[in-house]
């Protein structure tokens, strides 16, 4: 294998994750540690930083910091939702990229995202490809969605099952302290894939998860979940619910639009109104059950509670960013990392390469035989997937009773 | 001191906290192994399981599940929000708990709540004090709120402090990983009383935390708000802000009700729209800014989290419970148990007994001189207080990697 000798950027894009600073310091460290890599860049907000020329000199933090992304939450180097233009279409910024990666002599390119980012990461290949400027890209996964094409499973995904699960099972009993009647619903992340909502699940497989679960993945129809609903609370008392935020009707309309004439109305201020999904489910619950109907979001902290955090997803996440750049050094080019269970009783965590321009925009929803015949839970098969992924505990490093978050310099290079 | 033999009733009263188990643990497991109480007996729902007869035999349940208790959130024998009226108005009540105690020959009478259930546990204690039924009665405080007369603190306050702190650390990483504009705005609990909100500021503290603090010890003007926030937002891009539910205008309104026209609003399906206070500060504030807002209710997590408790609270509510039995088996009756700051440069946590007539009703607030002038913040004073409350981890244990939560049989007394 030839040597590659030239500099490296790392980015990462997308929405954050709580272990996404533990693949880029995986790839960070293993870059920073390789001899053909002579300078480590972090591109500030993805590749909006490498076409605004917003680079971060990495050689110039202190390890012990960098150390700390492991149990650090949210894209320390900044993340961004910039979609690139297909390169036939208008080539400008390609050719922005290429000149950026020609003044530094950027050899590798590291790209730490989900669907969206391994298509930036795709595309950027095949242009360099196409214009014969050698870099070996790699894609580094991460999504709480779990919706990448490709992999057993996405860095990111288990932290926040697990994160989810837990408040769940607290919230399970928190709810029962009462000897009244109560509705709980709760709304958790993923549009399209119900991955995330479907964590629930083990909470109920720890005896204290929802009654009920809906996924995006099969229509929602809220005749059918209203009366669900009111025959499990006649029979317990005490019903928990467990909604994907992008569930959706049969005619495809989202049930948080179901409130929409609401949206527009306006207080006596002349202020419009908000409401989430769990806002809409509950006013429609209270209606019909006459309950006390309580809906929590769980919002940004799902995505974000590092503190909660799978040690098992942390190792893998900085494995993934590891390998990403061993590969590399080794001339692989135009993969994204993947995850593969290897055989055997106990759960093994392999590892494989995805061409770049498979997982590009492919998402990968949860089987439909995983699915309840009511479409309102999931079978065991996804407890089987998803519980070793939970296992470990975060063990974050504190201070005064709270995290110690790596703290970065940031040093921007001159340009 | 006459040693008093009998049985023992021990209950739980208002809402429930992440560490109230370890309280009543320490109650249960030192009753237990006292050679003066004969029986221990759970009620169940508080008092109103007394009323009921409806008492579990805690001499029945295995050492290892009551112990698992210590890190077993939300009150395991089920808790009421049952206010007994006074005494010279309806003595029905009294009369039945005393009917209870006299068949079960109840002795020592353990309570473990906040204001209203120190309430109930005076009056109950000021009763049989005057039909002359020897009972030793103690209260056993517990409030997130930490609104308690008497005590320097309240068990359950640091836990609940330590989750929030370190979420708001958690999400103001996640609102800073794109160079977008962004204000956040977190709800927090606390009717009356501020310290949940002010505990915030340990975010802060530690360097991520919100820009603006509004506790309802001061009243809260909305223009002064929407200013401060479009100044900040203006300045620095990324705005945090904690509102506590309970925060009023200058002419005593909740500002959650500043959104009741719409709340009483129905949508086409004719059902009537939710929105709590930081969903209608977030419509304000939206509007005024034009900013992305985003507001993030804690809700029951809060009061829940045991998975991030505080092991100073823990190990305190535990012996908060053990000291009120050990206590009542050395004649003490009448009292609450209260924590107190012993002198030192170093944090030790000394005990106190506050009279139950003293603590009942009586609501303790921040000090106004902890607030800082423009009523947006708190002062050093108040993170010297509460930081060495939150110090220490919960060390939970698991079971394939989510909370190993005691299991109690709960078998209830035959009447």
């Amino acid at each position: 294998m030839k040597k590659l000798i030239g500099t490296a950027i790392v980015g990462q894009s997308g929405g954050p994750t709580s272990v996404i600073n533990a693949s880029i310091y995986g790839a960070i460290r293993t870059a920073l540690d390789s001899d053909c890599i002579t300078r480590v860049y972090g591109a500030a907000n993805g590749i909006k930083g490498v076409l605004e020329e917003r680079l971060y000199d990495l050689d110039l933090e202190d390890p012990q910091e960098l150390e700390l992304l492991k149990n650090t939450p949210s894209s320390a180097l900044g993340s961004c939702r910039y979609k690139l233009k297909d390169a036939q279409e208008d080539e400008s910024d390609y050719r922005r990229i290429l000149e950026i990666f020609q003044k530094y002599n950027v050899r590798y390119f590291f790209y730490n995202g989900g669907n969206d980012s391994m298509d930036t990461c795709n595309k950027i290949s095949k242009y360099m490809q196409q214009v014969g400027y050698e870099c070996r890209i790699m894609g580094i996964p991460k999504t709480i969605d779990n919706d990448l094409w490709g992999t057993d499973h996405c860095p990111g995904f288990a932290s926040a099952a697990k994160y989810i699960a837990t408040s769940i099972m607290e919230v399970y009993l928190d709810a029962r302290v009462y000897d009244t009647g109560m509705i709980t619903i709760f709304e958790i992340m993923g549009r399209n894939a119900g991955w995330l909502t479907a964590s629930s699940a083990l909470a109920a497989h720890a005896g204290m998860g929802p009654d009920l679960i809906y996924l995006p993945e099969v229509p929602f129809d809220l005749e059918q979940f209203l009366s669900d609903v009111q025959r499990l609370y006649a029979e317990r008392g005490k019903v928990l619910i467990a909604v994907s935020e992008g569930i959706k009707d049969k005619d495809g309309k989202y049930i948080s639009e179901y409130g929409s004439n609401l949206a527009q109305s306006k207080d006596s201020f002349g202020h419009a109104q908000l409401g989430g999904l769990a806002a809409t489910l509950t006013a429609f619950v209270k209606e019909r059950t006459g309950a006390k109907v309580r809906g929590i979001e769980f919002s940004l902290l799902q995505r974000c509670a590092a503190h909660c955090a799978s040690r098992t997803d942390i190792e893998e996440s900085f494995l993934a960013g590891r390998t990403a750049v061993l590969q590399a050094l080794d001339g692989v080019t135009d993969k994204m990392v993947g995850f593969e269970r290897l055989p055997g009783q106990n759960y093994t965590c392999g590892i494989k390469l995805v061409d770049l321009s498979e997982c590009a925009n492919q998402e990968k929803k949860i089987p439909l035989t995983w699915i309840n015949q009511a479409g309102n839970g999931v079978t065991q098969d996804f407890v089987d997937y998803a519980l070793p992924l939970i296992q470990g505990e975060a063990n974050q490093p504190k201070e005064e009773g709270l995290p110690r978050f790596a703290r970065l310099k940031k040093v921007l290079v001159q340009p």
